[in-house]
């Protein structure tokens, strides 16, 4: 359990994280769609939480080339499944935080 | 969604959390014992884990009046109820990680 398992914890831990994955379960989104739905985090803070997910293969971000250019955010297959942890900890921590 | 998530995941992904929260799914422990399920664990680790659990209910700390004085650790319901949760986490780094 211990590595893999702290890596994934330590990962869902991080402030807004489980909040963007959540808004990326709704489908592919451009970061204008997903600030819209997070108003409290800054630019910059959506801006280093993409990125992060991007490295680690849950999100993919792809540019379509028009005029002007679209940015789209979507989570990869690892990040969908992602979708039963965050609904358990969401469950737990509704009934008892 | 927000904050309760966010202290529920943060509890969770600090270090060892998850390992002894497993542990004592398996029915109260004392110390030693739970020490001897995570060998790499310093004991000032397992001390200051054990107060923040017990702190936030979710690990019980019971002491026997006995000679010499047994003292045992065990999950509240609040505690059991992260089965589920820990499960997942695991499930999916074993899976992605």
């Amino acid at each position: 359990m211990c590595p893999k398992y702290e890596s994934a914890a330590e990962l869902l831990g991080k402030k807004w994280t489980g909040l963007i994955i959540r808004v990326l379960l709704g489908g592919p989104k451009r970061f204008k769609e997903i600030k819209e739905q997070i108003p409290d985090m800054s630019d910059k803070m959506l801006t280093d939480r993409m990125k992060e997910l991007e490295a680690i293969h849950i999100v993919k971000r792809t540019v379509y080339p028009e005029m002007p250019v679209r940015i789209e955010y979507e989570l990869t297959d690892r990040g969908h499944d992602l979708e039963p942890v965050i609904l358990s900890i969401q469950d737990w921590g509704e009934k008892w935080m």
